[in-house]
């Protein structure tokens, strides 16, 4: 079995249709790529009471974390008051970050900024050579931004934590079939490689594709094993060649 | 206080990061248009016991539930097996939904386009002029097909049976401020106006605005006096005004 994750959104930008979400489709082709398997999303308001019920419920059931979003200096992020909570923690200015932040935003710092100083106590500050601002940790919870550039900027910092065993391989195999007429042979196809997971999506008014079927698993020869089962399964008039980003 | 709704997303495709949900964005906003508080986006598994576990919970807790995905003839399209097992239901093959499917698909129909006949017993099916083809729904929990297109194509079944009196109002200001420099205003602000969201969002190296602050409520002159507040307490030269789109 692989190691799991769960993502926590935080924000109400998301869920007022404000702001378009793009961190979990960056998370969830991190984990992918780091063989670690994404079980679980959940966008939740900026609310400390419910990060905190949150919180706790992921942490419990799956190896990582990942919250985002709720860090900054303004009264509408409460991400750390939420994971203190989940955790039943107090919460404490770090003379650390303190410092950082002072060095950072000089004469210009506010009781604002220095609140991105505070975190829960005993909580853990994560940085590598290629990420030397902290990531603030507690346990199995890391704490990230919302800006989704920031994201992108500080995730780097748990690649090498997170990574477990070979990544994922993935195959796709494109078709003209309709879903209705290769349903039984994907049940025959799951039956016989029950260590590959087989996801089949239409394309909506398709006209260069109809159905793609994809093959994941950490056994890159047994992935391949069901997705040439499945081309050697169906007429070859039917499987399609698609060009490099037409999918 | 509005009505609240949560999204079940289901979906193996999006925890693996091989396709990018539009669903939440698209619903998001429909919500908040029709005077609905979204509360709560869950991302899950194909599988049937993490759905049913899902469904109860969010149904028991919300007005409204919309899942989507897992509806087509595949062995993955478990959606119906789960909201089924989640109120304790047998599955039942609607007539309508059959007789249907058969004018649909004529001599090349087959089991698996059937099973999309299959419901939960004592399902309702959901239609109105504009969306004649049903939409599967059980108490407040209401299934959608997980395709972008086909969702917005049958999601206005529902507007007339969810609008909760007024849309929010919402005003948005954007700002050269930074957000450490205002985060002690906002405070004062959230108290003055308890009826009013308050959001502080930062652009990522912005250069035509750094902070935007958004204000959401139900009374549109309440929403009006927050941000009108905002506006004058901060210096007129750091206040921006966008051209269309460059949000």
């Amino acid at each position: 079995m692989a190691r799991t994750a769960a993502i926590l959104i935080i924000g109400n930008e998301i869920l007022t249709g404000k702001v378009k979400d793009q961190n979990v489709a960056l998370l969830a082709a991190e984990f992918f790529a780091l063989g670690v398997s994404l079980r679980r999303v959940v966008v939740c308001p900026d609310e400390v009471e419910v990060i905190a019920r949150d919180v706790n419920e992921l942490r419990l059931t799956h190896d990582f974390v990942i919250t985002t979003g709720g860090v900054g200096p303004t009264h509408d992020d409460v991400t750390i008051q939420g994971v203190a909570a989940a955790f039943g923690r107090n919460i404490t200015r770090s003379a650390e970050m303190e410092e950082r932040l002072r060095a950072h935003y000089k004469e210009r710092i506010t009781e604002g900024h220095l609140r991105m100083a505070d975190m829960p106590e005993g909580a853990d500050l994560v940085r590598n050579a290629e990420v030397p601002w902290p990531t603030v940790a507690v346990e199995n919870v890391f704490i990230f931004p919302g800006v989704p550039e920031l994201l992108k900027l500080k995730f780097p910092v748990l690649r090498d934590r997170l990574r477990d065993g070979a990544p994922f391989a993935t195959r796709a195999v494109y078709t003209l079939c309709d879903e209705g007429e290769i349903a039984e042979l994907l049940i025959s196809l799951v039956k016989a490689h029950p260590e590959v997971a087989i996801g089949s999506y239409i394309k909506w008014r398709g006209t260069d594709y109809t159905t793609k079927l994809t093959f994941d698993g950490k056994d890159s020869g047994a992935v391949d094993r069901a997705a040439d089962a499945l081309i050697a399964a169906i007429p070859q008039e039917k499987l399609v060649t698609l060009k490099a980003g037409s999918a």
